[in-house]
């Protein structure tokens, strides 16, 4: 949890934290500064000390918003830099170091937060072993993989409020295909216009935009038939929808100034399953159970991944867990923590360096699905979990798990 | 531009890109792949060869769509190295190898896309000098800078369009403003109600999400009086609209599942504007004029800033030019280019490593703005300008650059 970032920074040996941002995307950065709207700076925090917030100066307000120490980028005289250096990577170098210097930073030095791979590479490189200062191997989990797995309280209830609005969405939804008329082999509104993968695309998008979210880079999953069947397709906002194909919907939306994520998965089928539907969907609701059922402190997540390919292929499924190349059947890893990504620690996949184990605090999504794009036919389900202090799991997606909607007949 | 990415690599005599992504906001990534919705994956271009595009299994829907040879990273038998290796930084450096050899990267190579620092860093390094491969140090201007830094008419057409909706906001802003009634030191709307802040963030918001188009990080600037001083000041939603104040509105969206960023900046007074509110708009306006004229082919961006400053001095107000402390008059830089980032090259910064000059298919912001939070006032214009290809500019931001919106009187 965050407040254990000090403590975290003893265990390691680590003499100070640097992170910083540059306007990209920046978790960590989100993270330290409370989302606060600040696109650009660093924040210097030295063991024993309380961090300092380097800004710069157009942003004076958002910085002071923070509740740290501030000290505005102007203050460092960087335009001696800028005014004499004429090659760029050594004004990035010299600029680093003014301010390294300048705050007293030295020893075993960790830097976070997101940057080009070329730029980062050149200028921690220059930096490393130089001015006694050394980067710190914080990899893996890093100070703030630590501190970012367990979530404090009053995250748990961010990620909460973000389910709000995915609920409305999803009743939105369901209310839209019940209203739906089943003639034959297709469906239509109301008033006679045929529905698509659009339409739900849309109910979804506004109604979370209505409440102040948004979707990850603009997208909800809403895939029909085969595309339920390749995990990631999007869905494709012209098909129409038909009645008897699962429709898989998926949404992992945050605020739209930056926050919590929510992510929850439903699939659903207009009118009516048939028995090879329903089958594939008791298999993955099945697996959904045995899954939540193993979310205990201390369990390494690796075992969850392991038990549901077991699950499975006992259920007559392949599996990544016996086949990596494996595209039908189940064929990704269960789940992983929510939290300012969507997909960040704790993992679930089999692999030796997963060493994560269930702990308090986790906010964690547990989501088995089956796929066989061969058929046109795709189930997911997606239950996200909050770990509470006493060790309960506190199942935070409390839309029901229900697949068919039945709808008017013709 | 894009087509010349293989003359700049042979120019810089580089052997192989290699460009990353895992999930962070990448614009590189987005440029080499169309802004296609995957998470994951790498793009390993050889000189004088096609670039492949290697994808996790289930986006390879995505990934044809981009239209390169593709080949799904399960090809490449991570699980050998995820099922021995228990050290994570270890895990990550041998399938980064792994790939890299399987392609038959070798020699000089530049890595490009977004990372966390710290991983970033020690993968790297790994990387660096050995297996045959030297990392290039591409910095500033790099390959992607270069290619980047001019749009050819499909980019060009992109960020023209991203400026519809703009216009729409700034009208609905207008619109609004205009059908308040003044009395006295307060503005009412025609029920009676007390306008805010929040609600032209809100009239701006829900135009552009009407359109598919979303604010980056979910915020546009609507800020006034005291809060106008302050360029990054972005206001405070339950702040009351007041007659006589300058409103600074400055909107910078991209489509939301990724694009072409637009940006403008109107400066407004409801009501009517003293005198000295007038002066000052009529020296930011008049700068602006000066600083368009200087956009011509050939000429340094950093004259742009010494001319502004300049000319901002004559007329009486400070400026970074002479104090780069100030915190009244003006105190930033003039523009910036616009593309997949808000901000992105050329820059027009007044520094000795500024050697960016005026092209034909550049896509730049000029915003001069003057800033007395003391007095509590800010205003700025900003305008974006395409080069064409013939070199004359094109002023993409055609809303009227009036301030004084008349409103009804009590």
């Amino acid at each position: 949890m965050k407040r254990d970032i000090m403590k975290i920074m003893e265990e390691k040996n680590i003499d100070a934290l640097v992170v910083s941002m540059d306007e990209i995307q920046n978790p960590i950065w989100e993270y330290v500064t409370n989302c606060e709207p600040l696109t650009h700076g660093h924040l210097v925090w030295k063991r024993g000390e309380e961090p300092v917030l380097i800004h710069a100066s157009m942003e004076r307000d958002q910085a002071a918003a923070v509740g740290y120490p501030t000290q505005p980028l102007s203050e460092f005289d960087l335009r001696e830099i800028t005014d004499s250096e004429s090659d760029p990577l050594q004004v990035a170098i010299k600029m680093r170091k003014r301010i390294l210097e300048r705050c007293g930073v030295a020893g075993k030095v960790a830097f976070y937060g997101t940057g080009d791979v070329s730029r980062t590479y050149h200028v921690m490189k220059a930096i490393d072993g130089r001015n006694g200062i050394t980067i710190a191997e914080d990899f893996s989990p890093s100070v703030f993989d630590l501190a970012r797995i367990t979530k404090d309280e009053d995250e748990a209830e961010a990620v909460r409020q973000s389910g709000v609005p995915v609920y409305a969405a999803l009743q939105n939804v369901v209310d839209f295909c019940k209203a739906l008329r089943r003639e034959g082999e297709t469906l239509k509104t109301a008033d006679g216009a045929v529905p698509t993968i659009g339409d739900l695309k849309t109910i979804i998008r506004t109604t979370l935009q209505d409440a102040g979210y948004q979707e990850d880079r603009g997208h909800s999953i809403v895939s029909q038939g085969r595309d339920a069947g390749v995990p990631h397709n999007i869905g494709n906002p012209a098909d129409p929808l038909l009645p008897g194909k699962t429709i898989i919907i998926d949404i992992f939306p945050a605020p739209m100034s930056g926050g919590y994520y929510f992510d929850v998965t439903r699939t659903f089928v207009i009118g009516d399953a048939d028995a090879e539907v329903r089958k594939l969907y008791d298999d993955v609701k099945d697996s959904l159970d045995l899954c939540i059922g193993m979310l205990k402190v201390g369990t390494p997540t690796r075992d969850l991944q392991v038990g549901v390919c077991k699950f499975f292929e006992g259920r007559g499924h392949p599996t990544v867990g016996s086949d990596p190349k494996a595209e039908s059947g189940y064929i990704h890893s269960l789940g992983h923590g929510v939290g300012l990504q969507v997909h960040e620690r704790p993992y679930f996949g089999d692999s030796a360096a997963n060493k994560d184990v269930v702990e308090p605090g986790h906010v964690v999504t547990i989501e088995p699905g089956l796929y066989y794009p061969e058929k046109s036919m795709g189930i997911r389900l997606e239950e996200i979990i909050y770990i509470r202090p006493d060790g309960t799991p506190e199942i935070l997606s409390t839309f029901p798990l229900d697949m068919v909607i039945p709808c008017q007949e013709g």
